[in-house]
C-alpha cells in the first residue's frame, strides 16, 4: 500500500520524465496534459497537506565512507588482497546488475530480498545477491572449467538493516573461489586456511571456524523421517539456530513446515553434535546414519577435511558442528562459516532482547556448490567450485569501533610537502615551484587562496600531518633557496632551489 | 509496448516470487491460485510458442572484465591513484544508489539516461548517474566546506552502448573535486594540471584540453539574441558539436527549438573561436561581447586560468574553445574536456558513415558548479565545488587493444613459488610445505590433485609465469631438503628445509 502523498510525489516524478523525455515531441504534449491534470486532481485529494518535504539522506540501510572509513577500509582490503595473491588467486569484475532470470531460482527463500530495477522498456534487471551466482554465470558463459579468482564488490540486499552491526542493504563481499575438477577437500582445505589466514592477520580478536557438510545434513535428515521434498525447507530452519533457540526452530518446523514432532525431536538430538575428529568418528558408529550413503560421504570428507587443517596448522580455529547448515540453496558439499568469539552468535539473555543480544558474530562463510555452473550450462555441464566469502562490513565495524575507542589519529591524505608564501604577492612563485614537485613525483600541497595567512597555512600542515613545509618568501626568492621546515620538531634549514628535490626526499627518508 | 512472451515470462517471475514471499503464510494460496489461472491463460494466448530460452549473457551495455583486463585495469587505476593522491586527495564512497529525488533536476535532457529501481515498496531509488551529484548531497548533508577528494566507482546510464569504442551502460568514472571558498582559477588550474599529468603518464598518445566557460557561453547567447529561457536547450545543442556538423546543430536550434536563424547564425561565427591567450584578447575586443558582464567575467577568469596553466607548464596541452559547451546542466564556470588527438572527435568522413567515425574521442571532463551543494541544502548554503572526471573505459579500450595489438603476455597472478610433487603419495608433506611459506609470506601454489602428474605441475609453472618450483621427493625428504629450481633458466640446486625460506627470498630479489 502507498501513502497518498508518496503517489503524488510518484505521478509528479512521472510528469517530470515525460516533460524531459518528449522534449522535441509535439504530439505528446496531450499525454503531458493529461498527467498534469491527474496530478492535479490527487493534490486535491490530498487536501491542504504539501507535498513532502525532500529528506537529505543515503537509501535506507545504505552508507556513505568518509575519509578516515575509507582509509580503514583500504587498509583491511589491503591485508585481504595480500592473502588471496599469497595463494595464486587473479581477480575478475562483474556488473553490478545481471539479467533477472540468471538470478532466479538461485537462492531460495531469501529471493524475496533481492533488488530489481524498473523495467523501462530494455531487459528485466536486478542488483547481485551475491559474488557466487555472478562467478558462476561467467564461468558457464565463457566455458571456464578452472579457474582460481577472487572477487571484491558490493552486493544487494532488501534487508532488515542493523547498520551498528555491520548488517547493511548494500555491503562489500570478498570472494575466494576455487573452480575446476580436483580431488576431495584439497581446495576445500584450502578455503578454511585462507579465512583462518585473513582473521588472524586482521588481529579482530579469536575467532573459530565452523565446518559442517551439506550431504551429512541430507543423510542426517533422511535418518530422521524428513520427507525427501522438505529437505530444503527444513535445512533453512536449522540455519536459523545460530540466531534463534531449538523451541522456536522446533515450532517452525512442525507447525508451519509441517514436519512431525517425531523427526523434530530426532534433529534436535543430532545439531547438538559438534567438536573434532573424535565427534565425526562417533557419529560414523550411529547406526541410523550408517544406513544413509549421504552422510557416511559426508562423514568421510569432513574426516579428510579435519587431517588437512591439522597439517594447515588450524587445528585449534576449526570446529565440526551438525548445527551449521547455511541458508542458500546452492551448496552441495562442505559448509564453512567463521565467528568471532566474545560475540556470541546466540542470544544468551532473555528472548525478548534478542535484537539486542545478537552481535557481529559470523565474519565469513562459504562452502561447496558442484550444481551452480552447470545450472548455466545449456547441456548441464557442470564445473565443481568451493569458496568462501570474508563478510568484511562486520569486520570494519569493529576495527571503527576499535579506532574510535582508542582516539587513533587516521591520516586520510598522503601528502609529504606543504609550499608556504611567507607575504603576500607571491602565487606565481608557489605554482611555479608546486608544479616542479608534483613533476619529481613528490606529494605536495598550497593554499588556493592567492594571499593566504601564515597561520592558516601552518594549521593546515598540523591539522593534515603534513611533515615538511617549504616556506617561500621574498628573501628566499631573490636568493634561489626555500625554507625548509619539520613540521613536527620545527627545525628549519635553508635549501638550494637545485637540491631541493633531494634535500627533500633525504628528510623523506628519514622521517620514515 | 512489451511482447507477449516478455509479458509470459514476467508473470511467471510473479508467481515464483509470491510462491517464496508467502511461504509460510497460508492465506496467500487462493492469490497464488488466481495467478497461476492468469499464467495458463496467457500461455493458451501464446499458442505452441515455448517460453523464451535463457540466454546466457550480460545485461546490455555491460561486461564482465576477466583476469588480464583486471590487470590493465589495476596499472590504470594505480598511475590515476598516485596523481589523486600527490596532490593530497582523500577518497570517500558513496552508495551505488540514491534516493530517486536526490537525483531529480540535476541532469536537463540526459535524465531520462537514470536507471530506476523497482518500487518494491520502499523508498524510491535511482542509480547514480555521476559521482559529482551523489558528491554534492554528500557535503550538504555532512555540513562540509571544503574538501579535496576523490572517487572512483562505477555510474550507470541507459545510453546507446558502443562496447567496442568504450561506451557502456556500466562504466567507472575516477572523480577529483575541490570543495571551498578559494581565490579564483587556482583550484580550476589544478583540475586542468592533474588531466595533464594523468594522461602523460597513461602513455596513450597525444591529448588536447579544451576548455571554455559557462559564463562566457551564456554572455554569447545573450549577445546573440538567444531568449534566457532559451539558453541551457540552446547550451545542449552546442554540446552536440563535437559529434555533429553545424549545419545539423542548426537545424535542432531554429527547427526543433524555436530559435531564431539570426541568432542561429550569430552562434554560428562565435563557435569558431578557439586558440590561446591572444584568442580570449581578440574576443574582449569584440563590442556585443563587451556589453554582457557575464561574458566578460568568463574572459577574464579565462586570461586568468591561462596563465596559471602556463606557470603548470602545460601551455601546449591546453586549447580555448568556444565550441566546447558540456551537456551538464549544473556547471556555472571552466569548463573542461580532454580529446586524445589523432581520435577524430568530429566525424570526418561522409555523413552515412558518422557512426564509424566518431572514435574513442573524449577521455576526461569537468568543470565549475558553484551551484549544485546549494540545491541540496535547505537554506541554500552554497558550496562552490570544481572537478575533473577522468574517463576510464576509453583509456582501457586503447590500453587492451594496444596489449592485444602487442601480442604482450600479461601476468595475472602474483605466485612467486610452486610446490611439485616429484612422486605419488606425498601430498601431506605438500600440504606442510606450503603451509610454512604461506605462513612466511611467500606467494605459494600447488596442484589440487592428489598425485599430480610431473609434466602437468611444470606445464602449470610455465603457463603462469611463476618463477620458482620447489620439488618434493622421497629422497628429498629424507635427507630433509628440497631441490629449488628456477623455471625460467632451468638451473637447480639442493637447499636445506631449514634455509628455504630464506633461499627463496634470495632468489626472487635476484630475478627483480
Amino acid at each position: 500500500m502507498m501513502l497518498p502523498l508518496c503517489r503524488f510525489h510518484q505521478r509528479f516524478l512521472h510528469i517530470q520524465w515525460l516533460v524531459t523525455h518528449t522534449w522535441t515531441r509535439a504530439f505528446c504534449d496531450s499525454q503531458i496534459s493529461e498527467e498534469v491534470a491527474k496530478l492535479l486532481e490527487l493534490k486535491a485529494q490530498l487536501g491542504d497537506e504539501a507535498p513532502k518535504k525532500f529528506v537529505l539522506k543515503c537509501p535506507k540501510g545504505t552508507r556513505d565512507y568518509n575519509p578516515v572509513q575509507m582509509s580503514i577500509r583500504e587498509g583491511v582490503f589491503k591485508t585481504i588482497i595480500s592473502c588471496f595473491k599469497r595463494h595464486g588467486a587473479e581477480t575478475i569484475d562483474t556488473p553490478v546488475f545481471e539479467l533477472k532470470e540468471t538470478l532466479t531460482g538461485k537462492y531460495g527463500e531469501d529471493s524475496k530480498l533481492i533488488y530489481d530495477l524498473k523495467d523501462q522498456g530494455g531487459e528485466l534487471l536486478s542488483l547481485r545477491y551475491d559474488l557466487t551466482v555472478p562467478f558462476a554465470r561467467y564461468l558457464a558463459m565463457n566455458k571456464i572449467n578452472a579457474i582460481k579468482r577472487y572477487h571484491i564488490a558490493k552486493v544487494y540486499r532488501r534487508d532488515n538493516p542493523a547498520m551498528t552491526r555491520g548488517r547493511f542493504r548494500e555491503f562489500y563481499q570478498c570472494d575466494f573461489d576455487i573452480a575446476g575438477q580436483y580431488d576431495v577437500m584439497l581446495p576445500d582445505a584450502e578455503c578454511v586456511k585462507i579465512v583462518a589466514e585473513i582473521l588472524t592477520q586482521l588481529d579482530i580478536g579469536d575467532f573459530k571456524i565452523r565446518i559442517n557438510h551439506r550431504k551429512l545434513l541430507d543423510g542426517m535428515f533422511a535418518a530422521c523421517g524428513v520427507p525427501d521434498d522438505k529437505f530444503r525447507t527444513i535445512c533453512s530452519a536449522v540455519d536459523k539456530l545460530d540466531k534463534t533457540f531449538w523451541d522456536d526452530v522446533r515450532a517452525e518446523m512442525v507447525d508451519e513446515k509441517g514436519l512431525s514432532p517425531e523427526a523434530a525431536d530426532k534433529i534436535g538430538h543430532f545439531v547438538k553434535f559438534s567438536g573434532g575428529i573424535d565427534t565425526i568418528e562417533q557419529l560414523m558408529k550411529d547406526e541410523s546414519l550408517a544406513k544413509q550413503k549421504d552422510a557416511v560421504e559426508g562423514l568421510e570428507e569432513l574426516k579428510v577435511l579435519l587431517t588437512y587443517c591439522d597439517l594447515y596448522k588450524v587445528t585449534d580455529k576449526v570446529v565440526f558442528d551438525l548445527s551449521l547448515a547455511r541458508g542458500l540453496d546452492y551448496y552441495t558439499g562442505v559448509i564453512y562459516e567463521a565467528c568471532l568469539q566474545g560475540y556470541a552468535h546466540k542470544p544468551e539473555a532473555s528472548k525478548g532482547k534478542e535484537e539486542e543480544c545478537v552481535s557481529v558474530g559470523s565474519v565469513a562463510g562459504g562452502g561447496r556448490y558442484d550444481g551452480l555452473v552447470g545450472m548455466f550450462d545449456a547441456r548441464g555441464k557442470k564445473v565443481p567450485c568451493v569458496g568462501v566469502s570474508i563478510g568484511i562490513e562486520r569486520i570494519f565495524a569493529i576495527m571503527e569501533q576499535r579506532a574510535l575507542a582508542n582516539n587513533t589519529k587516521v591520516r586520510t591524505t598522503e601528502t609529504e610537502v606543504y609550499v608556504v608564501s611567507a607575504q603576500k604577492h607571491l602565487v606565481e612563485h608557489r605554482l611555479k615551484l608546486c608544479q616542479e614537485l608534483w613533476d619529481a613525483d613528490i606529494k605536495t600541497e598550497q593554499s588556493y587562496k592567492k594571499n593566504p595567512k601564515a597561520l592558516d597555512q601552518f594549521q593546515y600542515c598540523e591539522t593534515n600531518g603534513i611533515p615538511i613545509a617549504i616556506i617561500l618568501g621574498q628573501s628566499e626568492i631573490e636568493s634561489n633557496c626555500v625554507t625548509m621546515k619539520n613540521t613536527v620538531t620545527r627545525a628549519e634549514r635553508k635549501v638550494s632551489r637545485d637540491d631541493l628535490v633531494e634535500e627533500i626526499r633525504k628528510e623523506l627518508s628519514s622521517l620514515s
